[in-house]
């Protein structure tokens, strides 16, 4: 399909990483052009209620709400339900704040009424004020799995109950063969002027939203330029266990790594400048880099490696992407 | 059935006044000997969350965890996940705290796995350290609408949203004909020394108990004597709209028209100094009566009333019923 009109983006997006960038992104990219895919991988029940953490810590940051210290929730949250449940005996692992729990309410009793969780993704954003469109990866349901050597669990079991401890041998996307994009989807990645992969986890945050049939497709024929950010720094990451599970899978923690884990429908890639040493290298695999200082710790900072991501696009597609 | 070992008393509860009665029946009574049957009729789902309001007042008044000065809901309790739920455009007229949301959380989740409310009660009163076996009427769904000028609506829509302004035409408790006791509570009764009528209205707390076929039929012919405690204080009720809604439904908000509404099973009446005139009219119709001040604005009253309701079960049955 032919791209037309003004230049759109397509992000597709993990948790806080992706958040970091988006933050700086609508600061470039007017809310009606900007469409955020979102992993739904690590979406999970407790206590009864459907929690998206990827879909909030974007929607939270988006708005200003979210408590950027903790990386998840919101601000100034409290934990009184938490700690109620605790008294009847329930597990509390998983840091549901009170606030955060008024969303989950909301989103529960919208799916268990049949909605999809596209609708209620949608009427979330609106309420919070957030202008970019917000697309669940999909409206069937994806779980990550992740394996190690005693057994298998769910992505927060093995993050935040297990706190990623053990090695992990295998990631499967439990549910991906049946699903369906959302609705729009593939539609954002074709009329798309460039495409972004966030700077999140290779396997459980972009990998889910790559296995659901069709997306990863429509980025290999996409007349956009695909390009990443990388979520490493000088062979780490700054949050979350990228870095060792990408070992642990077999891919060096760099950004040759990276790119030949995104190798079919890359065209380019953002690092840091402590990666500086692999920029020939990527460039000589054909690739268009950008090289600059990537840790986003400040709305400053993330405005930086947006307008990074969005001149490298710029280059790629001969058409600037930057508003004036 | 011949009653035999120790006194057993059962309560037939609704919220506020009842949970105060039994403040000080818990003073006065073992819990292994005190059995509580709980109106279960303005139950109602919030956000998706299953509401028992009288299970809860009483459990959390009997823990010592109530607010007693908002008469429901938990101590020190906060409004952060309903104030997010507000901005979600959700109706927010029923005041659900983060404390609270715990409780409805752990019952929901619980129903939904096909627990009985009398297990899940059963597991909150355990978790909570309260003595007393608490019943909910029936696990089966029994709803109080009430009927006015202006249409039908379920009795929190009535007292709380509309703060039950309209004037009431009839009460209704759907799905009662087709309702079962709880296990155990006609066994309770036929077993106790003493059943009592808690101070609550007679129409929407106590009225639903009795419309679950059966349960009238077993304070009709127990051994017990039954007597009830009047929520009146000179016409007036402590709380809540008893008063208006006898009067709009045809009984004089006094001693005599409460008699009347429990004609067929009552043996006793515990009434308030302020309708001492009545006395003598009521032990005409063959009633025992106890006057003294009833406002339980103190554990202290609350002790003294129930004190009071005992003794004059003892008199009535021939058998001590206060430990000595």
């Amino acid at each position: 399909m032919k791209r037309s009109g003004r230049p759109r983006v397509v992000v597709l997006a993990g948790g806080v990483g992706a958040a970091r960038l988006l933050r700086g992104m609508t600061n470039l990219v007017p809310g009606e052009r900007l469409t955020v895919v979102v992993n739904t991988g690590d979406d999970d029940v407790f206590h009864g209620l459907h929690v998206s953490p990827d879909i909030d810590t974007i929607l939270y940051t988006l708005s200003g709400l979210a408590d950027t210290r903790r990386g998840c929730g919101l601000l100034n949250d409290s934990f009184a339900a938490l700690a109620m449940l605790g008294r009847y005996g329930r597990e509390t692992w998983f840091q549901l704040g009170d606030r955060d729990l008024g969303t989950h309410l909301f989103r529960s009793e919208r799916l268990r009424a049949r909605d999809t969780l596209s609708a209620v993704t949608d009427a979330q954003r609106r309420a919070l004020g957030v202008g970019a469109r917000v697309l669940p990866m999909s409206d069937d349901p994806v779980r990550t799995i992740v394996e190690t050597q005693t057994g298998r669990r769910s992505f927060q079991e093995y993050l935040v109950r297990d706190r990623a401890r053990e090695s992990v041998r295998a990631i499967r996307y439990s549910g991906a063969r049946a699903a369906r994009p959302a609705e729009g989807l593939i539609a954002a990645i074709e009329q798309a002027s460039l495409a972004v992969i966030a700077p999140s986890n290779p396997f459980v945050s972009i990998g889910p939203i790559l296995a659901v049939p069709g997306i990863r497709q429509a980025l290999r024929r996409a007349d956009a330029p695909v390009i990443a950010v990388s979520p490493l720094i000088g062979g780490r990451t700054v949050k979350g266990p990228a870095d060792r599970m990408m070992r642990a899978l077999g891919h060096r923690p760099r950004p040759p790594g990276l790119a030949r884990i995104y190798g079919d429908f890359l065209d380019g890639m953002v690092i840091d400048n402590a990666d500086q040493a692999y920029a020939a290298r990527l460039r000589d695999d054909g690739l268009e880099v950008a090289v600059l200082d990537t840790l986003m710790s400040s709305p400053v900072r993330s405005t930086a490696v947006a307008r990074a991501v969005l001149e490298l696009g710029s280059a790629s597609s001969r058409q600037s992407l930057l508003a004036s």
